[in-house]
């Protein structure tokens, strides 16, 4: 009870406070808010994590942390649509490209080159295991996923009706399977630190191209 | 210090105790065990359940179970070499058939709709979440897909030889890959409910065939 007072009463003087402080300022305070907590969950793990680690981090107090999120769960759900913003802005790039398989095979390895550091992986693993347990984490995991594969779902359609995909394939499935392959391989990178990130990647392009194009 | 003094009084008298009764019965009470944890990983998550409450659901002593695992991570090491001998027999099965790749996709087919199921996803997801945070655990996956890698590399390298896989691939790499993708796509059937397990399962088989069949 108490502790939702002072969340509420938080949450009511943030929401003044950021009337009176300039739009950038607050951004720039929730960016450094989500640095600390990316630098805790890889840490302590996202379970593990408190709230009170993340405000040790960050060098705030809680009362001033708790006026920018107040949760974990709502950093987690601001981590993933800093994400997804960032995917859809290249996706929509793609849409323009002459060779649409191409383009999303290249987007698709920087990203994977990206994703698949070490520090970057454990993180990704901790979310996915806290989806599983936590349903309100599991809500955001789902919609960013929904979200992501809307955009690959687009592409192979499109990809289809310019005839450089094959239109046997159901563009759902096939993006799904796609997406869990590009996850998949970013666990084994982080299982088995020797294999080869650059050829791991280059065979994931010719899986995709030899998957999608159309057949003869 | 007395912890350990009381695990090594246990697995002394534990060992005597073996030694006397049945090698039936010690496998079944092993099983019991590794049952009984199985459910308390997946209700708490690995990181959560501890051996008290794997005790409880065994309706066993703590001295008793003691006798058989010392640790969590015994407990799931012993897991990993159940599923390991499970797959290394099929495998080994896979090995006699005219049409590698056939067999290896109706292996690969039914491990996938095997380990798709909801509860077991969960499992896989939280003890791959441990393999990251748990030098022990991480060290026991290592050599758990090491074994299943190698044997998957071996069906490869042999399809190669057989002109059933194109020669151009390299084995390793290939087989991390489509591991890799076996496990994403378990990760995206658990957080997807809605997707059609048994068509996704076809799909990944016409990536896998369509991947490695030798290129014209």
């Amino acid at each position: 009870m108490l502790k939702g007072a002072v969340s509420y009463h938080c949450a009511v003087s943030g929401e003044r406070a950021m009337r009176t402080v300039d739009h950038e300022r607050v951004e720039e305070r929730r960016r450094q808010i989500r640095r600390a907590a990316l630098t805790c969950f890889r840490r302590s793990g996202f379970h593990q994590a408190s709230m009170a680690e993340i405000c040790d981090e960050a060098g705030m107090s809680p009362g001033n942390l708790y006026r920018y999120y107040d949760s974990k769960e709502a950093i987690i759900e601001a981590i993933c649509e800093d994400e997804r913003r960032e995917l859809t802005r290249r996706f929509a790039a793609v849409g323009s490209s002459a060779d649409l398989l191409d383009a999303m095979l290249e987007l698709a390895g920087d990203a994977m080159a990206a994703s698949t550091q070490p520090g970057k992986r454990r993180l990704a693993i901790e979310i996915l295991a806290e989806a599983v347990r936590n349903r309100r984490v599991g809500e955001i995991v789902r919609q960013h996923n929904a979200a992501l594969l809307a955009v690959c779902v687009e592409t192979i359609e499109r990809a289809q009706a310019l005839g450089q995909a094959d239109p046997g394939l159901d563009p759902a499935i096939a993006a799904s399977l796609l997406m869990g392959a590009a996850e998949g391989l970013g666990i084994r990178l982080a299982l088995q630190p020797h294999l080869d990130r650059e050829a791991c990647i280059a065979a994931f392009k010719t899986l995709v191209r030899r998957f999608l194009r159309p057949q003869r």
